[in-house]
């Protein structure tokens, strides 16, 4: 019995499993890697490798280790009732940073330039130069989530040349970025920012965030990205704000559920952008750095990085 | 007769004249602004600011001490055959050099992250994420022409993460970027780029550069964005390149003719995108930053910057 080896447990309904097996069994030999809905001696599971698993089928390894989520956000699977008491590790970034901050940059250079127009006159043969086009220094962007993966963004947008602003909960300086926090800063980051970048983790404080009275706060000539989660946006609420022209437009990526319906208004409507939560996809390599870096360390009585605070929900 | 003021005199076709006059008059006192169509004694017309000036108009200014664009290209001015042979003075950079590389990004972004695909799918209320998106690591940009502009091009591309590659008529190097020049490197430059920018002078070695010939040899999944000059490329063999899928799309700005006629193809081709040359407007204020120091520096015998070699032709 002692001589059968420790279990690494996969569960990913997206993701290529033989690219995760290949690594591990190379990078951590005293392992084995299995399915976790196939593991025959599920006392053997130390850890598991998930992305929305289903509710209960953590709890059935009773000596489990660590769980490390195959994303940035862990919401999903903290209202699993029977999830585990053991730490959770989410990935720290996986190249998603990067990938979020070009999704951002590609929006708002969309709006600023009005591209949307130029493809508009393309469609009748129209010339139609705008020359009353905004300078960059009156269309700062605005990032709500300043973590490892907002401050990426905020950072690449400043590059750019466009001004940033910064929100955060709690009080955060960035080099360049003017920040704001909490309940008394978003009213002035909201009637500052040009575009709105949604980033922050869902929580009990984020869920439903951003509704009419939001909206409302933002100027009439911003626009919203949502990258952060489905469960912050109000879409009614959305539809309803563009339709009174209460703000310009939107980009959205994440959903109040995905995939999102074909009866949705949001896929008609002139001012939405709608691509299928794609801004930032784990990219297997780097993931796999980050994760079996991890279990060394957990293996050698270390801390791992991007450990999940359950009371902080992020 | 010694008391009337020097006059400096302004044509464009675009521009309005009002915010040019109001600087000239504040920081050169001494002068008198007048629009060159106008001027009655046009012995006192000793600096021209021009856009576009129909030939001729300039040889009837005998006591002209130099001509300054109000544009980063002169070929238009450089083919007046009338034109006097006194120091003509380009824009450096005036805001455009930002302007353009915002363009390339979003250009770049579009192509590599595939938005248009998501556009396509919007419409027919598709979910339909894709996961072979290329990492960038795999999309090279190239830059051709590393002046003034190419060369912030590159740079702000190369921040964003991408590889860049440039290529110059002369040896060039600039810090982070594989740089090739002249014909033997052309070849290199091509067949390595996933995205060719062209953002060359019009000359008589630029002119027609870009022609089936030069299609051939860059890679079948790349793409051109053209911000350079229309006399560039005989958009004929685009066409043709397309149909055959030797490149895989484009980016067009400028055109043989602008505007570009109702009849071209272009507008319609599903793998072009058309704009109506903005992808760098003249911001006046810098404009007259730069053009209102040149005119001191000459007033004082010194040498303005970015003085037009009418040989090399920029």
């Amino acid at each position: 019995m002692s001589e059968a080896p420790s279990v690494i447990g996969f569960y990913s309904p997206t993701e290529d499993e033989e690219i995760w097996k290949t690594r591990i069994e190379r990078d951590l030999p005293t392992f084995q890697f299995e399915l976790l809905e196939q593991v025959e001696e599920k006392r053997l599971v130390e850890y598991a490798l998930v992305w929305s698993p289903p509710n209960g089928l953590l709890k059935t390894f009773e000596n489990l280790k660590a769980i490390f989520v195959l994303g940035a956000g862990v919401d999903a699977l903290l209202r699993d009732p029977d999830l585990p008491k053991v730490p959770i590790v989410r990935l720290e970034d996986a190249g998603m940073a990067q990938q979020m901050a070009h999704y951002v940059i590609y929006g708002v250079l969309r709006f600023q330039r009005r591209f949307e127009d130029y493809e508009n006159f393309q469609m009748i043969k129209q010339w139609e130069p705008l020359v009353n086009i905004e300078p960059i220094e009156q269309f700062p962007v605005g990032v709500m989530g300043l973590g490892a993966i907002g401050s990426v963004v905020a950072e690449q947008v400043s590059k750019l040349g466009f001004p940033v602003l910064g929100w955060s909960a709690s009080p955060k300086e960035i080099d360049g970025i003017c920040t704001f926090y909490g309940d008394d800063g978003l009213a002035s980051f909201l009637a500052r920012a040009r575009v709105v970048v949604d980033l922050l983790p869902l929580t009990t404080a984020t869920e439903k965030l951003l509704n009419r009275d939001f909206l409302s706060r933002m100027s009439a000539d911003a626009f919203l990205i949502n990258i952060g989660r489905g469960g912050h946006l109000i879409e009614d609420d959305l539809l309803e704000a563009l339709e009174k022209k209460v703000i310009a437009g939107a980009m959205l990526d994440v959903f109040e559920r995905e995939p999102l319906s074909a009866e949705s208004l949001l896929w008609s409507h002139p001012k939405v952008i709608v691509t299928p939560h794609v801004s930032g996809i784990t990219m297997p390599q780097v993931a796999l750095d980050q994760i079996i870096s991890n279990i060394k360390l957990l293996e050698s009585d270390g801390i791992p990085m991007a450990l999940v605070d359950r009371k902080k929900g992020y």
